[in-house]
């Protein structure tokens, strides 16, 4: 049975976004997203999810183009195919990650939703979801965390949406009575590095009172210093099941590790198998936070979950801001990874419901958790109305990068990236 | 599509072996295996191949029973119910490898089989051979070593075999002459241990005057101390591409490599997950010899040659006496990983072409490598003829359980495993 990829159809598209703070600025009216389709000989089609900034999408289209013809069972010539394509690209910028997650490979980076598309066929083909390529589930239901975000009450010049402000530790614990409520969670992260050290360990004193035992976690993105770090690795002693990436580098890192009780965790200096060997020999973290959007794909993913399970790192799951593709083979994979330490990051509640490229009614969160799709391959189906739909959205948003930066200065010209 | 196990043959089979000597002793007339069998509804059967000492068959058979009724897509399921059938287990011994590989993981042990035979299965429904279903081979041919021992003329009480003794250098360098002549191995690895070191060094000295580009590989099975070992790793400077397993123990191996100019390659030290994180820790070695046999299947072999290339480790594959279904197993995993850096080890020479269970002529040697098979699953089938003819020979055999150091003994009673 011979599978050749004869088409590689590549969709960029745009999905309505809330001003999420963070530290590099604040989320964009609009998240792009690169929506990837690869098709067989049979007429049979595959789907990924990428990044949607340009300089990324550029690499996406190539890197197709070099696999036209090539069998989808053979993901190791996708990977050689999607590396020889990148041989002459500069490799800088355009990741679609605001500047967070820089030093990723671009190789895995680009190869990854063609990976998700070549499995979502083999599983077509083969009468099997995708988590059974990956060795089975080992649950039938993938749990989440609700993801805080500081956040404007609305876009400038807008109404308020429908979650409002959250500003003050106040703010964040409506945000998350709100978002339990709606989704079920039964753990919080909030995402950091937007207020000085203390506004942020008070937000996470505010969740303890309300929530006495839910576990949180804090992700302040790497602003703080050493120092810093550890004066609020201590001061949250106890309240928090891991601290997100407090500093910058492995080094900073492993310093801020001696010092502090709980584990560090990390997707910002640990990105891609690189480096994982100096990460572990100078034990700078405790959990990695895995994301198949940038670590090569599923089958990839799994390679680094039994690096962790071998060498005692704990895994989580990161997300970025992600359609319903994107959420189907976080879900597959995390299904199919035995030692899956703790619930996954995503950002599906602050996405529009009406917003997605994906036939409704598929995928969706019951008690915190998403149901792991049973139907061969991702089983989710392209809605082609909804897709043409978000890439004209695309076209009309005039957004081409994400620049969270850049619109924060837009609101407030002065905006600089602080560090604590 | 459900393909659940239905039923699990296992059989324990004996084929000729010839008076190959080692560290702990002398290779019996008859070398044991035990064949796996998985049967599901749908009547498809797929192969394993595992060892055959009497604790493990019994292990093998105790697993085999706890599977009925398991999806062969569901590799996690199978690991786990392999789990708990040992629960009870005393896990000591039987280990099939003649108290040469002693620290490896019982349950990976056990798995390996069955997981070997239900991506057989797999490919068959898939119509697709096993290395497709390990992401694509990267090859279509793999190179073995041709593997050189010590050995007697004949068994006690038997006429000279095909091979003759190889007590000294000379011997050996005919014996070296003779297999690549048949076989058309590029490169060479001679299992010491037998002889005090200097003799071992003497006989690589004359490989590499008789066959001046050919790579050289050293076993001494661990029995040297660590002087002795970093004596002849430097006396072997710029003769070896590795020399593996000169001493027991990662902290001795960490020992000589800091001080032997070649890498250190073992199937010794590091023969489970759990031995990775304090062999790279201590930097003990550069190359591990993988073995699907003990490292749990061929899944989890791809987990170990990820950690390798994660980790700046080589990687090499061990081999135990074994017929064709393994060889097969060997193959597709060889085939489909990306960073196998050296020619595998196999015993296949000294098995006895008449020997084996599968039917002739889908697998063998040409130009020192196997050509990667390219029908659905490992590409090989039982003869069940063989197979019966094999069982046969075990019954009849009376043994057990390997026991290189009885067999010496029987020979020369006085004999001690050596260490210098």
């Amino acid at each position: 049975m011979s599978e050749l990829i004869s088409a590689v159809r590549v969709t960029p598209v745009a999905f309505r976004d809330l001003p999420l703070l963070n530290s590099v600025g604040v989320h964009e009216p609009f998240a792009l997203r690169t929506i990837v389709e690869i098709v067989t000989g049979s007429g049979l089609y595959g789907l990924g999810e990428t990044y949607g900034d340009e300089p990324h999408l550029r690499r996406i289209e190539r890197a197709g183009t070099a696999l036209i013809g090539t069998d989808i069972f053979d993901l190791h010539e996708i990977r050689r195919r999607v590396a020889v394509s990148l041989d002459h690209d500069d490799q800088a910028g355009g990741h679609g990650m605001a500047g967070m997650v820089t030093t990723s490979s671009t190789t895995d980076r680009v190869l990854s939703p063609f990976e998700v598309a070549a499995l979502d066929l083999q599983g077509k083909i083969v009468g099997r979801p995708v988590s059974d390529l990956l060795g089975g589930a080992v649950r039938d239901r993938v749990s989440f965390t609700g993801y805080l975000f500081y956040k404007w009450a609305a876009h400038p010049g807008h109404d308020e949406d429908g979650w409002g402000a959250a500003l003050d530790p106040g703010g964040i614990v409506r945000q998350a009575t709100k978002m339990i409520h709606e989704y079920g969670f039964s753990s919080l992260k909030l995402k950091g590095g937007v207020f000085p050290p203390d506004q942020e360990v008070a937000a996470i004193q505010a969740l303890r009172q309300a929530f006495p035992h839910t576990p949180l976690r804090l992700d302040p993105n790497a602003v703080w210093t050493v120092p810093t770090s550890i004066k609020v690795g201590l001061q949250l002693d106890g309240v928090l099941e891991y601290l997100e990436d407090p500093a910058a580098g492995i080094p900073e890192m492993a310093a801020v590790a001696r010092e502090v009780p709980m584990p560090l965790a990390t997707d910002m200096c640990v990105v891609a198998f690189d480096h994982l060997k100096p990460a572990v020999r100078q034990q700078a973290v405790g959990v990695v936070l895995a994301d198949h959007h940038f670590w090569g794909g599923l089958r990839r993913s799994q390679s680094l979950a039994a690096i962790c399970d071998t060498f005692g790192l704990g895994l989580s799951m990161h997300s970025n801001s992600h359609l319903g593709i994107s959420l189907a083979a976080m879900v597959h994979l995390a299904a199919a990874t035995p030692n899956l330490d703790y619930t996954c990051d995503t950002h599906w509640p602050w996405k529009d419901p009406e917003d997605d490229v994906i036939v409704p009614g598929a995928i969706g969160f019951e008690n915190g958790a998403v149901k792991v799709p049973v139907k061969p391959g991702l089983g989710v189906e392209l809605d082609r109305d909804a897709l043409a739909r978000l890439h004209q959205q695309y076209l009309d948003s005039g957004i081409r990068n994400r620049d969270d930066t850049g619109y924060m200065r837009r609101v407030n010209p002065d905006w600089k990236a602080p560090r604590w």
